[in-house]
């Protein structure tokens, strides 16, 4: 019963997979291919966003820091506040292959690239 | 490539789905359906295990706080502290059904069962 999947607060890994990301404007920018969790803490570091191809090449995966994702029940999809240009200047990767995960060096660039804190220091709010 | 899914510490969420549960004796006692992740922390506060039906029923899930795996890198799989009879006394429900996730009296009662802090207070760790 999928309408159950999710609450105010607990959603389901398989529903975030597929879930819409929007811009600030509600345009519809892509949607979330899959969560990445930090095993320790138990955290969803990024969610990996794919973009419909509407950059004019080839679909790819940008791993966004989970914190700047904001879901709106109205939408039924993620908010981020983000430009599309800064989405597009963003580290991204083609379909199959994978970033450097667990490299801090990589992973900083990530997190200062959208100015958020990373998810191994402090809380994710 | 799925073997660059995972790192030291970083899991895709669509690889934790179907991961195998041990327990301490390194039996295999079921596996992952899916998390639960609490969307305004990004926090996974369960994982949804499934039985194989080894308790001589049909399959059911059970919500397990996710404070309580351990990921053994070797076994390829999570370890669980828990007893065949701490699990087939746990709160389950069956496939098409799901529990009242996001009431709190509800989850207080399954973190209690299985003497873990609840989610929304204190980190996961």
């Amino acid at each position: 019963m999928t309408n159950l999947r999710e609450t105010s607060n607990l959603i389901a890994g398989d529903k975030v997979s597929g879930t819409t990301v929007y811009n600030m404007a509600g345009e519809t920018i892509g949607e979330i291919e899959d969560v990445m969790i930090d095993k320790p803490t138990g955290k969803v570091a990024y969610a990996v966003m794919s973009f419909g191809g509407f950059l004019g090449m080839g679909e790819r995966h940008h791993p966004l820091p989970w914190s700047l994702l904001k879901y709106d029940t109205g939408k039924g999809g993620y908010v981020v506040n983000l430009s599309k240009t800064q989405l597009e200047g963003g580290p991204s990767y083609e379909e199959e292959t994978e970033p450097r995960w667990g490299d801090r060096a990589y992973e900083s660039k990530l997190h200062s690239y959208y100015g958020s804190d990373p998810y191994w220091v402090g809380p994710l709010l």
